[in-house]
């Protein structure tokens, strides 16, 4: 999949002040949750969101995050996550990030998160074939 | 003010995984961010949003909350919190709060906050004409 | 059970930075997961921890909270959490707490939180007898 | 300076309930706090604590993280966090941890934060005597 055909999903919300810490800007660990909230709204727009996803019987398990910190942002500022597949393979993907300014665009934060998909008593599993589908 | 008069914000959002907990639910401490970000929307809608007051020197310190759980809200869900003010007096505001389930309007959560109006070096003053103008 | 018989645990730990916010002090929020931690220690040292609980098949709902903040808190400091059993009654509990200065025992929040046991598919239930032999 | 000889922080704590979500799982971005915490503790040990070097007008800024999942915790389990100074400039720090169960040694997840120090306007500097120290 080229990067120009590639579906970006873009999340879009207001910094809460519990996200903000004592240095007056939003807390690294902030964004992490932020990139969950965008790979849950980019299952949601193509139609087969994480809760039935779960309900089916699967977990889409955490085994690496890598974030980048450019700049700092604030209480009061709307951000935007566009959220979008890196990789995907039979049983794991890869979703990229970046988490911008909703009004100026400036580029707060990038990260990657990578998965693999377990069944609830945690064996390694194939994706299903609706998620499958989002590599095209 | 009756309660027929009173200005109502709602402000709408999915829960987030991040804030649910091992037994399934959204965790009880969960909620407490939504009635912040419930009161910060109340204020945005009237026209003096939270990150302008504080950078008028002030800041709304929160001085008792009190939340009642009627039923649990889970992953998935969109809920709408609903605000507005129950009382306000020269250097104080409580607001009141109902966390319900956006589609179906089953209440989740009640709750209340109190505040008292400081200055930055922790002053108890008067609020700014802009919030006192709420009352009506 | 008089106030001089009752049990309390104690619990300390440092602030952590990601408990604060942009007003420099620990977040409001952030006292109800202290609260939690503080029960959850007391039934550990009461010799019947709250894993082992859900695992006979109970949950502990919360159906309640009340805290007043009385001092801002800042990170780096250590607290102390002071909780006992307020009341209980066959299949209900109220927790109390005081969080302190754990070396200068100055008092920043107190709270309550109200709690009903029930069984993993929702029925309200009597506590389990250890739990029970907590009121004496 | 070899891995023999690094200085390696170990601080321990039970997960606490708010931590986990509903995979039943401890909370992938919980750890990120445990990292923080962990690095923090890191300080107080060598005697140069995180608050005392933001008084002296210092921040020390994340910039990136770095964490892999290996194994989920669950609610109950106590963690111990070592934490290490993996390198370190002028102006720059990175991080190094592994977190574990503490009774079994069990290997949970390994991460790595990178940093650099700035002053309260956001300027690049040197990182201030007591903590370049902590190279040798």
């Amino acid at each position: 999949m080229s990067q120009e055909d590639r579906y970006v999903a873009e999340t879009t919300f207001y910094v809460r002040y519990a996200e903000t810490d004592a240095m007056g800007i939003v807390h690294h660990g902030s964004y992490i949750t932020y990139m969950e909230e965008g790979r849950t709204n980019y299952a949601r727009q193509r139609g087969s969101d994480y809760a039935s996803f779960e309900r089916s019987g699967f977990y889409l398990t955490v085994t690496e995050i890598h974030t980048r910190y450019l700049k700092p942002a604030r209480y009061g500022l709307r951000l935007t996550v566009r959220c979008w597949i890196e990789d995907m393979k039979s049983r794991s993907i890869v979703f990229a990030y970046e988490i911008i300014d909703t009004d100026t665009k400036e580029l707060f934060v990038t990260g990657q998160s990578k998965h693999v998909c377990i069944t609830h008593d945690g064996h390694v599993t194939r994706l299903p074939e609706s998620w499958r589908a989002w590599r095209n």
